[in-house]
């Protein structure tokens, strides 16, 4: 979703540094520290708190309580089709935030950098940040960098913090989740980590993988006005759809039954886990969420996410019963029912 | 400071996993991920909000300001003389959004582990994060974990982000002084600096140079309760007092004149210093603080972090003055004046 991996020279010029890779002197807070920060950092995310430069943010917030997430950011490659580290890094935060209901107000940055990155790649993650932030209109406004010797990094590790403000009576959580709601899911499963998989194996397809990375505060709020009583939401990254509905059974002591025929998945991701032997309930997602809504705000809540740009693809998928609780349940095309379980060992490392 | 870092096994039992070594999967969102967030870090960490491990911690904050601040520490090596990264990571960020003048309410964890990291050396990082952020008062209440490859990190990275509320109508910023200013020194430098590279390189003393790793957050109170016209605090991290003090001559745009002979190290901070030829002034501390305060209200300052245990050394190291704008400047013993510049490339790295 990131336009800024696209960017142009033209549009986001690199800045004349003394050196074309990161140095190890880049993190020790002299000169060199001061030239980075002043030159890279503070031109892409300006703004009045964060160019005050002093060691904390001081934010006036609205009203409400305020609801905090962190999120460390080490995928590889660093690039990938639909977007990159950075702007992954931004909509990772923003939806973990937005998940509470909360307005997303501002986030921090905290970059290890490899020695010896060129600097061209970090300034190209950078103006994916930038771009990014002013997507899902949030401010960045206190950040940190630090430098590790090379074979201690891996070009770049982001770890984004966001705060964000929740509206007053609003008490979203996984744990609220009552026989008879719908479960609702925004659109196509596995898209950013089938994208991230397939660079990785070196697979190409005639139609390409990409990542689904976007901010989902935007349709948070659209459904919220459309539906003030959704249960909860959550953004099914790492794990997958099956972990996030693990988590929503076993904390709501209910069981969920699925319908695996309206699950949506691209064709050329079918394809992808196909080949690599993966099933897309269990891959990483970074621009989708689920929710789960009492049965008669269902339709409401369908066709507030169809109007926007990032649930177009939303489709009820499946519901809440009283039997099996902590158990997910799925039923196929043919009719059989299977248990989808929590994920075991090793799924995709480093996919976010 | 760390009394953590020498916790027995016996206070803080190392709770039996599967592995004796961080695994791939342990970051991987899987069963394994689960049960080491189950098993090592929320029981070290437990608080009502952390405990619902949803995507985002909701706070209900006082009325005020809210400070936001963060720090990644790749401090090597991982444990030194006085401290850890783990108390490191805590006492950083509290420092931080305490400089503001702010309680510190909240901190985030993001942690990045090294495949194979030994779990006892996790542990022990763990368990010295607990002891430090209840030393300080503070609940960590949203966290993350990620591992990657082993030769992709050097055994862990910590980001903490920290939140706290600023009091009605105080505003301390660097850019507040005033000459006839005095500036004070809450301790001796260069301590934590020192007692990190005397470990990095093979130097032993008699007497141990050790860490002044400490929050302080108690301190910061304690002086505002004191003198409310403080103009600002800033803890001299990376790049030591002198990056601190020219950072208040620039924003200011005022001079600064410092008094060399007052300024504490200890003899045997001084004598590592002298052997590895470094300034201890661009030396990082990790528990001290640097303010500055109107000339009539120095000795109350004094008085204030005197009867502290974070203060105890207390001095006044200089005052402000009109001339010289942007530059500081050091009187010595002799009576010369040499000017004391932001250092320039190659400081100390990986310090913190």
């Amino acid at each position: 979703m990131s336009d800024a991996a696209n960017m142009d020279g033209f549009s986001c010029p690199l800045p004349i540094l003394e050196h074309d890779t990161v140095q190890l002197a880049h993190g020790a807070g002299g000169s060199l520290s001061a030239d980075l920060i002043d030159k890279m950092i503070v031109p892409r995310f300006s703004n009045t708190v964060l160019d005050a430069l002093e060691d904390q943010a001081v934010l006036t917030l609205p009203a409400g309580r305020v609801a905090f997430s962190t999120d460390t950011f080490v995928v590889s490659p660093l690039f990938f089709p639909g977007g990159d580290i950075g702007d992954l890094a931004i909509n990772g935060t923003v939806n973990d935030v937005a998940m509470s209901g909360a307005e997303v107000i501002a986030l921090s940055v905290g970059l290890v950098l490899e020695e010896g990155l060129p600097m061209a790649d970090l300034h190209r993650v950078l103006c994916s940040m930038e771009a990014a932030a002013k997507k899902a209109g949030v401010k960045i406004v206190t950040g940190d960098t630090k430098v590790v010797g090379k074979g201690q990094g891996d070009g770049i590790y982001i770890n984004t913090s966001g705060i964000g403000v929740v509206p007053e009576g609003l008490n979203l959580t996984a744990s609220a989740l009552q026989p008879g709601d719908r479960i609702i899911l925004s659109g196509t499963l596995a898209d950013h980590g089938m994208a991230v998989m397939t660079v990785r194996e070196g697979l190409s397809f005639q139609s390409a993988v990409e990542s689904d990375s976007a901010p989902l505060n935007g349709l948070v709020k659209a459904v919220l006005e459309a539906c003030p009583n959704v249960r909860t939401f959550r953004d099914p990254t790492r794990g997958g759809a099956a972990t996030t509905l693990n988590e929503f059974a076993q904390s709501s002591k209910v069981g969920i039954k699925l319908d695996e025929t309206v699950i949506p998945v691209r064709p050329d991701v079918r394809g992808a886990c196909e080949i690599l032997g993966i099933d897309p309930l269990y891959v990483a997602n970074e621009g989708k969420l689920i929710c789960a809504v009492p049965a008669g705000e269902a339709d409401a809540v369908l066709a507030a996410m169809q109007a926007h740009e990032f649930g177009a693809d939303a489709v009820v998928i499946g519901e809440v019963v009283a039997e099996h609780p902590g158990i997910v349940a799925m039923r196929g095309a043919l009719g059989a029912e299977r248990i989808v379980d929590r994920p075991v060992g090793l799924q995709l490392p480093r996919i976010c």
